[in-house]
């Protein structure tokens, strides 16, 4: 079976609205025949507004959002879902709620085995590959492990920022870059 | 017994040498009744060559340096310790080989119970704390807890950047301080 994933590394642009800046790929990427869309809003604190704030965009898109938070059963929602979209926000904070769920395996035999449509940006991202071991996140909550749903061989760091070699903060490791591995 | 701490930010400023920032501090604070200091260089890979930089700078200052990674019971170092010194690096490295090697509960104790000074710089000082929730660093390891040393009833972010209100990268969340904290 194909893997289907679409890895966006931020919902919004400077000066753009919410997913403005992908939305034909996200059309071209679910198509047609997907009609509803399980959303998975856990890297975000207030779960009712990030999914009404998902809902919202994806309707002008011809997209049903159904936000797994909303419903009883998360791994049978998993089990039922057309096609999927984690939503950024925290990293850790994500990691630990899809393992809390238990959605991991879940979502990976949903993708890897029945091949439905995986949507991800920003911690959405982060968690579809191997680890979380590259995020730039704070990590606010402790996750029962730092191995991610492995929908790709590799991991990504969604918001890395080039080094600044003129940055006078700190001193050997000046930049922000090396900010995010050490605190020398 | 009042515990004695240095808990310092980074290890060098710009155009600064190692240490050199507060070279003062650390006379006034181990004094000249400390004669050998125990230091622990977990937070960065090469702990030769990290323990010799701080052998060299301590030396000039009128300390002899022991580094832990280079005696054969690390516990009992720490136990026989007249003084500790945590170097930067990378936290969730650095607390992780303290978990690793027993010596968390063992250095609370020594400062705690014992009084012996503990400088801590940079990763050194977030481990000082009761947690590394608030760490910039990346998780390229995974500690057994996020619990720390709990030498101080809060945590410490030791290189905090403000928000840049002009920057572009991404959108909604376009400052460095909530890159930190999350992917969106």
């Amino acid at each position: 079976m194909k893997r289907r994933l679409l890895l966006v590394s931020n919902s919004t642009l400077h000066g753009g609205g919410y997913l403005q800046h992908c939305q034909q790929q996200i059309q071209d990427f679910y198509g047609k025949n997907v009609k509803r869309i399980l959303f998975i809003p856990y890297a975000l604190h207030d779960r009712d507004a990030y999914s009404k704030t998902a809902r919202d965009k994806f309707k002008t898109l011809g997209y049903e959002v159904d936000s797994v938070h909303e419903t009883s059963d998360p791994v049978d929602a998993v089990r039922k879902a057309e096609g999927i979209f984690i939503g950024g926000g925290n990293t850790f904070r994500l990691l630990k709620s899809l393992y809390d769920n238990k959605l991991v395996t879940e979502i990976r035999n949903r993708v890897l085995e029945d091949g439905i449509p995986y949507m991800g940006s920003s911690a959405g991202t982060n968690v579809s590959t191997i680890s979380i071991n590259t995020t730039n996140d704070m990590p606010i909550v402790y996750p029962p492990t730092f191995a991610a749903i492995g929908l790709v061989p590799f991991n990504i760091n969604p918001h890395y920022v080039d080094a600044d070699p003129n940055s006078k903060h700190m001193g050997v490791r000046s930049n922000d870059h090396a900010q995010h591995h050490n605190s020398i």
